[in-house]
């Protein structure tokens, strides 16, 4: 998954990829200019949390491939998506056994980001997120993964649950996190094996919930009912990284 | 640590309060007022995410406890902040050895938050964070520790490596995270303990390293150099929890 640069040159070009929500890593914009466009410009980058540098006519006109900036350049990065196959692919070349984050809906792009981060980390040959109900690869998911969405697969399925039977027709099993699991540390999670966190309100849904081997609980000690998506997913992927580790020694 | 309640009348009053960061858990707005001076409390609100609701003036008459809301009541909360004293007495009135986590400078309120959430769930007796060069307790903190943070001590500190100095005289041993430590499963994390993670860029400071009795490092297969500063921390916490519960057993 490299990303794609791509540069946006021009008032309008720029104003439509920030409100495409295409992801821009920096906007240049000629410094000292305040009109109309510009603050849309502005604001819209504001908006989205997008990194702005003020630069002087010159470097915009070195920086431009068309001559025709306008007084503003955006970089953006396309993050293209992976297959299944991708990722099973890339456990065969290390030649190990399969490890893969499956996550069922998790809506906010820091999460997301954090978790591609744990995943690339851990180990993981790659994260399988669903199309629908759930954050893409977004430019504040690529921030959040501080790099590593450049280096871990990111696939994008249809329908979880058959990814679910599909996945284990290749030999995986999969263990589901939540509550009144059997505690994670009592379960065998080496071997190739897939880990299905929920999302951030709702936990795993019912359907790919009955499709896992196992339900694994992390102990919870405290007085509120859960930890925040990306936490859970991180002591997860570690537990299972140990159980590996403990494995190999 | 007990949320004050507190109500915030009237339209100076709370804008002055959304300006001083004051956290705001709800604001209410007379339905369909328009001015000036609610179109600024509307922006500033908007600027730090406060939850905000429209509701009749008859409601509004309601909830007044001072009869002079101008259209806009405020809900505050403050959280108070604990101190080391009653963060022992937490472990103490468990019967536990004191589990503290000592935070070096996390910038970025979701971290924060989701840290304070952890330490609730694996069971640490509170968190402790430096006054200066870190967020303190924000509504936006409260909000990512998602109810924790009425459970869970925090104390602020003016000197964290002082501060490591006066809980070693009470028994506590210390670990903070880095890469170049020891694996983090070959070290015995069992008995009084801090733990103690660094900000989110510079990782821990080298005086506070220096007076940590080991530096634990979290295996990292990835090709980035860091975890999320959260992820990080519950990694740890939750090895731990496991070694304190494999003991227990």
């Amino acid at each position: 998954m490299e990303p794609r640069e791509l540069t946006i040159e021009g008032r309008n070009a720029v104003i439509e990829a920030l409100r495409a929500g295409t992801p821009i890593d920096k906007l240049f914009i000629l410094d000292g200019c305040q009109d109309g466009p510009v603050a849309t410009i502005r604001r819209e980058a504001k908006k989205r949390d997008v990194y702005v540098k003020y630069v002087s006519k010159d470097r915009l006109d070195r920086m431009s491939e068309t001559g025709r900036h306008q007084g503003v350049i955006a970089y953006g990065a396309s993050y293209e998506y992976s297959t299944v196959e991708d990722i099973l692919n890339k456990a065969r070349e290390k030649d190990e056994a399969p490890f893969v984050v499956l996550l069922d809906g998790i809506e906010d792009p820091h999460n997301l980001g954090a978790i591609i981060r744990t995943a690339d980390q851990a180990g993981a040959h790659g994260v399988i997120i669903p199309k629908d109900r759930a954050v893409g690869l977004t430019a504040a998911v690529a921030r959040a993964s501080a790099g590593a969405l450049s280096y871990t697969p990111v696939a994008r399925v249809t329908n979880l649950g058959q990814c679910i039977e599909d996945l284990k027709k290749e030999g995986l099993w999969f263990v589901c996190a939540d509550m009144d699991g059997d505690l994670m540390y009592d379960l065998d999670l080496t071997g190739p094996i897939g880990l299905v966190v929920g999302s951030e309100g709702d936990g795993v849904g019912r359907l790919v919930r009955s499709r896992c081997d196992y339900v694994a609980s992390i102990p919870m000690k405290g007085n509120i009912d859960s930890l925040n998506a990306s936490v859970a997913a991180g002591i997860l992927a570690y537990e299972i990284v140990r159980q590996r580790f403990s494995l190999s020694e």
